[in-house]
């Protein structure tokens, strides 16, 4: 077994470093032996939005930080509890850490376990908060639970045909769906998804694989948007009107829709003449104020408790001045969260297996190896309308 | 037929009157003639707390307005449209003015109907902003698409000997449901009701109904909360703390409960030191901070857009201050919304026919003559624990 | 107003024939007059496999009987209790009548509605034992409670261009979804179809619509087969084996799938050697022999409570001989009845609207003038794969 | 640890003994050493009506099977893989073996886990073709993959004193709530149950717990007709009759329910002047006669593929001559299988601790030492209003 192991290391605010790493052992994050992990060689792990609100200093995430929670592995050697998987296995990993034994994983909902983090319900690799598992940006990782968290690609040779596809299961292609199914981004519907960047590209996706009769996505970067309409969705340019329901009706001869998605979270930004300017609730508001009676919306884009860089004094708290009445008026209910990625993760692969979701191109995945992540973390940053997939063993090009 | 009629108007803040009315006619509140009507000897009428909402001033309603939206009566007259009911069916009437024919109504969302008010979703007797149709605290009242509409009860010696409870199931005790149901406070389930007026003792017998394991009902008013515990609930007293959390958990033994439903709406109050203060978002943060993770908060209190008596600038323009990010760790769902009364009646009609559901009993209804209605008004505005039903005719001393 | 009439009636088994009829009016199948009806000039009308049940004599259905359910029309006239149609529009029509006002229609099963058959619940046009309502392949037609029946059809341009295509949600396309749904056909799924008729065919359809990732349809008759192929699904020959499990496992690599829907109904035939004898349980028996366990079973084919034109006497009074022991031990369960069309055709035309459902093309459907009908009804029950349209006034040819 | 173990043993049709047994250890039905499993001491342990099904001959268990799949117990071992358990826990045993890590136990589906029978989906202790675990009539067992089996009972002194009552959480109360669930026997409805055995007499508790407005139960036994309506329900004496829907009618007015549950599987018997013999479809039958369009049905009843004992060569093949067509007539759904009892038991135990849900009383429990267990194999089977419950270590008397 390779005793050697890197891995992308969080510094501090605007600051990434790919560092030497300890070889991932089966221990737990309060350094107590465990027997029910693997350990994977990773081959592809991603770069996810959500790391920037850590890489930007937008949250409390502490120097040292081993960052990474978009894994796809092979099983490399495995502890004595697990029972169904096998070394040489390829594997999707939930970023989700769940223990599959409490009441919130028997109930599904991963995403709120409450054996793997003590600070609150949910565990995650590589993140804030999560409980301190490390991440998987790296060219080992550690899974633990694994017969439980960690879902097995059925055949090598299908499997490595799709393998970027694949590598969008640990995270963005079902919270992406995740956000499509809760707002109701069903057979027939009119959707819009705020954001364009990969979770709203995954749900616009997500929305069309769902049977969506037609999905907008809103933005304010002309790549993205450029790419929105390249993979068939219609764009909607935030920076040029000062409503929302006024930009749906121009596309839709309606201002409203049936379903909205909120793949952007607490540091959006305004529209038209606010475009520059933070505005922690205005997709909220936005979305009340396009959705339909009786409308859902469904709110895969985080929003936090705490924000220490937020520009005002309730957002640094994080207060959202809601113009909750106007949801209520409507009828209108809200789904949030971290996705139950274990929920959705199987059945999305069999769509990429049997080529109905060509996500690794609606999202642009691009492959990059390990050395090159501080680049990759910079330019999307920057607005780059891509999806930064890692290779750190060069299996793609194999 | 009678062409003598009266009813509760509204005059101002804090001002009703019971005033000569004109008799009903077949006519829409554009002017228009319908045929899909019934007139209504009203048997019972209920004040609610959302006419409060009006009475005190904190809408726009106009003064003119005739109130009541809680409409038990029997039929002495109907419209040629009409097909499947008869002069002397005794019905209740939902709340929502719904027509039967459109999207929202042939999907069971009844409570934003698209064809009964041309400001918006949604209509409801004497209601400000809900379509212009006349209120039911009279002698009589029109009800449109009355086949639709009306819920015949089924036997009219069981109905009177239950019409008090029935009285029940055209507002509050669906809305209380409502709550209920989609906060998840079923089978097993820890409840946590906010506010012990009428909805909130609704929503937590609907809560029992459903088979949760224990109902808690929080509220600042003594009388109320004296009233929670005769009636089998286990009452909260939010004066005593300044933090829910540690007062669930004086009942509960852990500070969280599975389910938690809103029955206050935007003009809550504080906890503690600062229950004599307004605090509009207060009701929904407290929820967010006592739901467990994966929770769902129902919230039939009404949130308004425009609330002209607020106590701050940003309330008045319906802005709430919400710690939405605990909500989201936490993976909680929202529903909001008037409660689709048909949806839910008539099941709960029969749990009322068949002895399940004392709700007469629960929320304390008094029965008063119409003439004391504006006492009534006085009273109810004033916490006491009541349910207040006008009989305008003596229907319930016969 | 047109005097003139035609359509197309049952005369007795293997017997159709076009007729001079008399011009619909205002009245029920009890001769009562009625104001919430419209009458439609027939834009489109379908023949259905269901006709052919009775056409084969295998129902009760009397002579003289006007035949067709599926109808696509344009409003000529409306009475007077019919408030949201006019007199221009397009619109196209469930094959349920149902009322829009008693329990089922309130709770969406329009497919079992109380109030339009004396004989049980649900009523159809031109159809035996569903209410005596006049049926549609003939120039006009009565459509009761039209607001509530009558979807309309938003824009005459973009209708008129996919007209095709809109005529099949009147029955088929939501019959073979609501197959397609209650079996569980959705994202990832791998799903068999039995039956390429054209609801077989609509359910493959809409499985996909839905996100399956495969989907198989299984029939007896070569055309069928090829069409199949041609629509983009797997045909599976069901002359070719003797057992469902193995025709399965040849194309999925396991004897399973995750969902099953049965489109075939009473009239099924045997496998491989058994394939010309009539076993009206094979279909049922051999679905639960595919279906994975908890999976779920779509029964949109008719099963009949009398079949007097069955092959044993069991059969004659509709008594299946069911293996129920494997669906029990596998936790299936079964979906079956009349499709409530109004639950489902308003999101199915979004999508057909949106190109996202080419489904004349996946049905073969052919447009025929209403005097070739005879002939059609023949070539379908040979088993051409075909979906048969009657254009009684030459409307696509405008 | 203690070496001794007792527990009942299958000898052949109609005969059962209390034998030594080995004491369980850490090995799976393979014999291959595990480390996931607890050892429990039983603290309770019910003889359950499918366990009849064995004892009485109708099907292939073999001679020597240790019987038992309904077990509280406190956990006195344990394998070095459970981390959420400890030594001197008490908790309730599911019937269900699952492993927690496959497809099914991931999606609640634990009575078809993958992983726990190598002849087909779903596993079980102590019986039939449910894959070779040791059954729990006994002094001690083993518990596999026990983190995710084992439902802790949270407080010994509140559990000391509902144990009876808990001790229903392994399988009947479960079984009886997933029958009613699924048939809709909720909020308002009206419900029939087939037989007052005790998964038919849980049913009625669960229907009643989840809000139904009235419970009738059906049965040939006056003893369980006299307790039905002891403990609250209305009894329905099927010897009195020889049509269902008359004998509902007599009850409700009218000839249906909303909602009706089969609790007693194949070897059901005749109504009226055939209530001596066996008619395996005659409870289905009766339940599409009884049952509302678009009704559901609840079949926590047992049915079989081969009935080695079965009157006829069709049933003895578990062919059932079901009258399908009614049911389709009607839109009815049916819900078959093994029940999920994970899924319910943490939810239903809560209702239990909160004195929601006197199931013991409701059952008829009945205490009993182990050495009595052949004696209540034999009174249960003659029909006794009871349902047994073996206390081996006299836990109850302490």
């Amino acid at each position: 077994m390779a005793a050697h192991n890197r891995g992308v290391v969080y510094l501090g605010p605007g600051k990434v470093e790919v560092q030497e790493l300890p070889f991932p052992r089966f221990v737990n994050p309060q350094g107590n032996p465990i027997d029910h992990g693997v350990i994977l060689k990773v081959l592809l792990t991603n770069i996810c939005g959500s790391d920037q609100h850590m890489v930007r200093g937008r949250t409390t995430a502490p120097p040292g930080l081993v960052l990474g929670h978009e894994i796809t592995g092979e099983v490399i050697d495995r502890g004595r509890d697990v029972a169904f998987l096998s070394v040489g296995d390829w594997v999707s990993v939930p970023f989700n850490v769940a223990c599959g034994r409490c009441r919130m994983c028997r109930e599904g909902q991963t995403g709120v376990c409450l054996n793997v983090n003590p600070e609150g319900a949910g565990g995650a690799y590589g993140y804030v908060d999560m409980g301190g598992w490390v991440g998987g940006q790296a060219d080992y990782v550690m899974v633990p639970y694994a017969d439980f968290n960690c879902l097995e690609l059925p055949d090598k040779d299908r499997a490595r045909a799709k393998l970027l596809d694949l590598a969008m299961l640990s995270d963005i292609l079902p919270t992406g769906f995740h956000g499509a199914l809760t707002a109701g981004a069903g057979v027939g519907a009119t959707v819009y998804v705020a954001g364009a960047g990969p979770v709203g590209l995954a749900a616009a996706a997500s929305a069309r694989l769902l049977g969506a009769a037609v999905v907008l996505v809103g933005d304010l970067n002309d790549a993205r948007l450029r790419h929105v309409r390249e993979v068939g969705f219609v764009p909607v340019d935030l920076k040029k009107g000062e409503s929302l329901p006024a930009l749906v009706e121009e596309v839709l001869g309606v201002p409203e829709v049936d379903a909205a998605v909120d793949a952007v979270g607490f540091e959006a930004k305004g529209l038209g003449h606010d475009h520059a300017e933070e505005r922690p609730a205005t997709v909220l508001n936005g979305l009340m104020a396009i959705t339909r009676p009786a409308g859902k919306i469904g709110i895969p884009g985080l929003y936090v408790t705490e924000d220490p860089g937020a520009a005002d004094g309730a957002a640094r708290h994080g207060r959202l001045s809601l113009g909750f009445g106007e949801g209520w008026s409507k009828s209108h209910s809200f789904f949030t969260g971290q996705t139950p990625v274990l929920r959705y993760n199987r059945a999305l692969m069999q769509t990429i297996l049997h080529d109905r979701l060509p996500i690794a191109q609606v999202v642009g995945a691009t492959v990059i190896p390990l050395e090159d992540a501080p680049r990759a973390y910079r330019d999307f940053d920057a607005g780059a309308a891509r999806k930064y997939v890692i290779d750190p063993h060069g299996t793609l090009a194999q």
